[in-house]
């Protein structure tokens, strides 16, 4: 029985390939030159980022203030950029309030963001840093065209309390060379107009072994290689053995010769399915297909399903981002040694 | 701008209309002398529970023995079916815990979790009612002829410590003439055995207007009826207004004329699809499409958005069972007035 202390459905993280991931990317950074900071999305967990940090990442980067709130709290974690438009009295206050913590940086993309943020640090001991995000080609946020770039890097250094900190993108899959142009232009455009660019920040696991290829780029936020998961193996980014986290579950019915049911459903391993088929890889049964999910029951179906009521699997699910989000632990390991469960400060922190 | 006191994103309940279906549903079922057995699946909140019990409903439907526990935690429940293979010593442990605090029931569709049961209640005072599970059609658990129910309910019976309660079944939607000709054939077989069939629970929101169709069924399990959702006003089983659960999301880019992007992505909305095209409804606004989600960002598109940084909005999402249980608080409302945060007890109790 694997991990019998355990009782299931349960997120399993082995510490022992979580550093050896962060170790080896930290290792293509620095022969390339490149600032590392990693992405806390995936995790969640302090003790990880403090991880990465002490391998040589220069920071942290956040989606959400809880999100950064959360991390923080333990102490260890000093510099923020959070990739996210912050609007609206509650959050700007809170922003505030974690300014005087740590070394902080936001983006924008819209003079209403802008806006809110120079009223908020006007009388602010220290400048914000605020990047300008632009969308070379992923179609979410940031600003359309380097000139827009341009023009909304001088509107941030008017202001008094925010100082322009250089440019961020969430690029699309594969395209270096077009990001690279896109953000080459928008720097010698803010250049020509008497700004320096300080940051040029790019990001994405499933380009992470291509970071180099856009060496405008001076840092590289990155999530998922941490854990890596069913989504970049299948993009060759990564191996099976490289996957730190799985899902342990219990078979709990064998209706039929070719079909069983675990106890996880979409209340662990999402439906989140990233293009691919199915919702996850059975470890050491790749004959196996996570065919269908409800919120608490996974159906696994295979030619001969071959499993008893009572067996344990390990799944490794399609995206392990949203997974480490939806329980409040998750039960360290190493190998086969069980370390106890872990809480999970950042879970749930959206807003 | 919507509930400027509520920090956004934020997961909003109208008790009006969730006591609306509450109440709409239990007279349906009293008009059918059918009981009435919520699934708290969906809220995960004792309130509305005890909202249900105190309209007619006879007990609780919970997937997880975590999810019963969480529930009975503040007292007023005291009558719960568990509709899930229970496996393990440490679950089986604390099943019998719980079943000195309420009246419990359990289903099993295999011998291995009879057997388990029959350990852990052998010198129970009150012996445990076992429903065998009916697979009628939906290919996820259950035994799969109303022979296999007879011989698993003869096996139940002879079990010092269980009593055979009855019949259970997850049921194919759309089918109640196939589900009534099985749950009659297994009730026939088990009773020629000799033995009674106290319940037959059936179950569904998809079908819920179509639950007396079963009247073989002395029972119903229903979830998602309780707020309602995207996919079951497709399927024209309720209507927007009828719609008790929305996310409301800030407005935080409009990069084009044809798209905005808001503050809510699969961390609150989640990938479920549910066979529709989109990730939620905009309430106000069917032009607008919810194209697309990534963790913490919205991308909605439209011909002419019309939006600008800092609107709000409420969207229906696909299916509300997994959107509750993604944060640790509801926001409660009654139509236009803000009542305040509500813990979800029951959030992420999977085990």
């Amino acid at each position: 029985m694997i991990f019998s202390e355990i009782d299931t459905p349960a997120v399993l993280v082995d510490l022992d390939i979580a550093e050896a991931n962060i170790d080896r990317f930290q290792a293509h950074c620095d022969a390339h030159d490149l600032k590392l900071r990693p992405h806390i999305k995936t995790h969640k967990l302090p003790m990880i980022a403090k991880r990465q940090i002490q391998a040589g990442a220069i920071g942290i980067t956040c989606q959400k203030i809880s999100e950064a709130e959360a991390m923080i709290s333990e102490g260890g974690i000093d510099d923020v950029l959070i990739t996210f438009n912050i609007l609206g009295d509650q959050k700007l206050r809170r922003l505030r309030a974690l300014a005087e913590k740590v070394r902080l940086s936001v983006v924008a993309d819209n003079i209403e963001t802008v806006a809110g943020l120079a009223r908020t640090f006007a009388d602010a001991k220290e400048p914000l840093s605020v990047l300008v995000e632009c969308d070379t080609g992923s179609a979410r946020c940031g600003v359309m065209t380097p000139e827009a770039a341009k023009n909304l890097a001088l509107q941030i250094e008017t202001q008094e309390g925010l100082n322009f900190g250089g440019l961020m993108t969430y690029p699309p899959v594969g395209q270096e060379e077009t990001v690279q142009a896109w953000l080459t232009e928008a720097k010698n455009m803010i250049k020509a107009s008497g700004l320096d660019v300080p940051v040029i920040s790019n990001g994405g696991s499933p380009g992470m072994w291509q970071s180099q290829d856009v060496p405008v780029a001076t840092e590289y936020r990155i999530g998922t290689y941490v854990y890596n998961d069913r989504s970049l193996q299948e993009r060759g980014v990564c191996s099976w053995d490289d996957c730190a986290l799985s899902v342990l579950v219990t078979v709990i019915s064998v209706p039929a010769d070719n079909r069983a049911v675990v106890d996880a459903g979409s209340k662990v391993l999402t439906s989140d399915l990233l293009g691919l088929d199915g919702h996850g890889h059975v470890l050491g049964r790749p004959d196996i297909k996570v065919a269908g999910l409800s919120e608490e029951h996974g159906v696994l179906t295979a030619d001969a399903i071959n499993l008893k009521v009572g067996d344990r699997l390990r799944i490794v699910p399609n995206h392990v981002c949203v997974v480490s989000n939806m329980l409040d632990e998750v039960q360290l390991i190493r190998g086969e040694q069980g370390l106890g469960p872990c809480h999970v400060p950042a879970r749930g922190k959206v807003w």
